[in-house]
């Protein structure tokens, strides 16, 4: 059915029906406010906002692709202050001409993921709009204290969880299939990792348990800003081994000619980067088993005030062109 | 500066400096996500998402303005459950045409009424967009048990706080001085309550506190609409005296041809519409002078389910032309 006949209203019930209250949600969607339990004393809270056009195409985003990722960029954010999600807010602005399934859709992707997550779906907001507008905001709480950007120290060592570059190399994929030119391998598992990317939540919240983690961000702008990030609030610099760089076998079978620039500034990756004290490298290093994700230290903090340095195999420096996504700039 | 220039982290540098970091505030804006502190067992949330073109025109509403509605209208919504509001997150879509001055002024506008409510501004997220896109999360906690919408029962007198109708009038002469139309009159008490209208926090904490309102909505979709989600929620229905609607003195000086109909649905009131028991008569009516606003019986609750009557002074029922607003199908 057009949502032009269903309505809003009809809209928020069909929303209202189909979403489980959920542990902890005293009143849930359709009242003024949700009313939830707070399960610590403090709360962690973050919200990001997706626009059709400028962070999706719905010509290679699948509508139940989106609402995974809608939740799942929001959850990533959590984990990258070692957190754990609670609650998630999400407001629509929808195209008139969209079908209602389209929206289910949506829903079905957003909830399947909150499900495998545990997180409760408790409100938000509908209205029309000229094109898909996505804002979610998620609330949880700490598993230990909060992981900021500011702790790294010059001499830390500087990991990455899983593997970078997939996700931008996928969407290169999606691209070229658009414009009907057919790459002969099918490159299905990158385009999975730019549709449905992974929150590093067990990562994230065993770094913060265990204080391992001095800083931690999570890569969505791509490697090269977001370690700019750390390094600007940490006041350090650092030094990136471009041979150490986490590439996934599809990467390097499909995608070798593309060199390391996707892994350095492709962006969307939703992997955890942080930097742990040297003595801490053992304890690290035992990590991938329990959090279930690779674990790959690829470089180190420096004194070189935030200054980014990439060395190649010989130790040389590399000149980064494009270091990562600035929304004004584009 | 154009935004272009200045970029999204020079952007968000410039809102970072300028926001102070407020009561409970752990991590503020900056980081991956904000941790406060809960003030209660249990959290309020609310949303809520405003286009340019759809909720407002920026040849009419200045950006001081819109910052400071686009917290109001979710501020209201907590005062609606007799909450106290803490904490907002702001995410913006903003065309990069815009002047860096121009979204000054929009905080300027918001964080003038956070100070007002001592309410935080915690964090969210900035894009470029094609229109502008604002999207507020506010989440605060209950002084009492939260008031629903769903606990009217027939007989309940029915109240609304306030004067109902002026903002859609002040919309109206908006509209028509921007046709260059020159009213007479200048409407600027209308102008003003469409631009600033106030959320009542205090007449909604007092009334739950007390155990007053048995059901509570704000008007924000037109007085008719609003009543006919209560009646829903609870089961109930309503009669509402059409002489008895609270209309101000500008309202009356000016806009006496327009009869009632922008009171019964003009909407963006954001007045509190709230129900209670007819014992508790003596004590709602002695509530104007704590809360700092009128508040104005205008019909009674009945049993005849969902249906809300509009009676003339004679007691004849008044048809209803356009109840409200639904979004998808204006």
């Amino acid at each position: 059915m057009k949502l032009s006949r269903l309505g809003e209203f009809g809209l928020i019930a069909s929303i209202q029906r189909r979403t489980p209250k959920g542990r902890g949600v005293k009143i849930g969607i359709g009242d003024d406010a949700a009313s939830v339990a707070n399960c610590r004393a403090a709360s962690l809270v973050t919200a990001d906002l997706l626009l059709e056009g400028r962070h999706f195409d719905l010509r290679w985003m699948p509508f139940e692709d989106l609402g995974y990722k809608a939740l799942a960029v929001n959850l990533s954010d959590i984990a990258a202050m070692g957190g754990i999600a609670d609650y998630a807010i999400l407001s629509l602005g929808i195209p008139p001409r969209l079908d209602s399934r389209e929206i289910d859709a949506f829903y079905r992707g957003f909830q399947g993921l909150a499900d495998e997550c545990a997180v409760a779906l408790i409100g938000g907001d509908t209205n029309a709009a000229d094109q898909l507008i996505v804002s979610v905001c998620v609330i949880g709480h700490a598993a230990a204290r909060p992981v900021r950007r500011s702790g790294a120290r010059p001499g830390d060592d500087i990991y990455v969880t899983g593997t970078l570059g997939d996700s931008a190399l996928g969407l290169k994929f999606l691209k070229r299939r658009a414009r009907s030119e057919r790459p002969r391998l099918h490159p299905r598992a990158l385009i999975r990792r730019h549709r449905r990317p992974t929150p590093r939540l067990a990562a994230g919240a065993l770094l913060a348990q265990n204080g391992l983690a001095t800083a931690m961000i999570d890569v969505s702008d791509g490697l090269v800003q977001d370690l700019g990030h750390i390094c600007q609030a940490s006041g350090v610099g650092a030094t990136i081994e471009a041979d150490r760089l986490p590439l996934s076998a599809a990467y390097r079978a499909l995608c070798a000619k593309d060199g390391i620039a996707p892994a350095l500034s492709g962006g969307e990756d939703y992997e955890l980067l942080f930097c742990a004290r040297r003595k801490d490298r053992g304890r690290v290093e035992k990590l991938p088993g329990r959090a279930g994700v690779a674990v790959t230290r690829i470089g180190v903090c420096t004194a070189a005030h935030r200054k980014v340095a990439i060395l190649d195999a010989s130790g040389k420096a590399l000149k980064i062109r494009a270091p990562g996504h600035d929304h004004f700039r584009r």
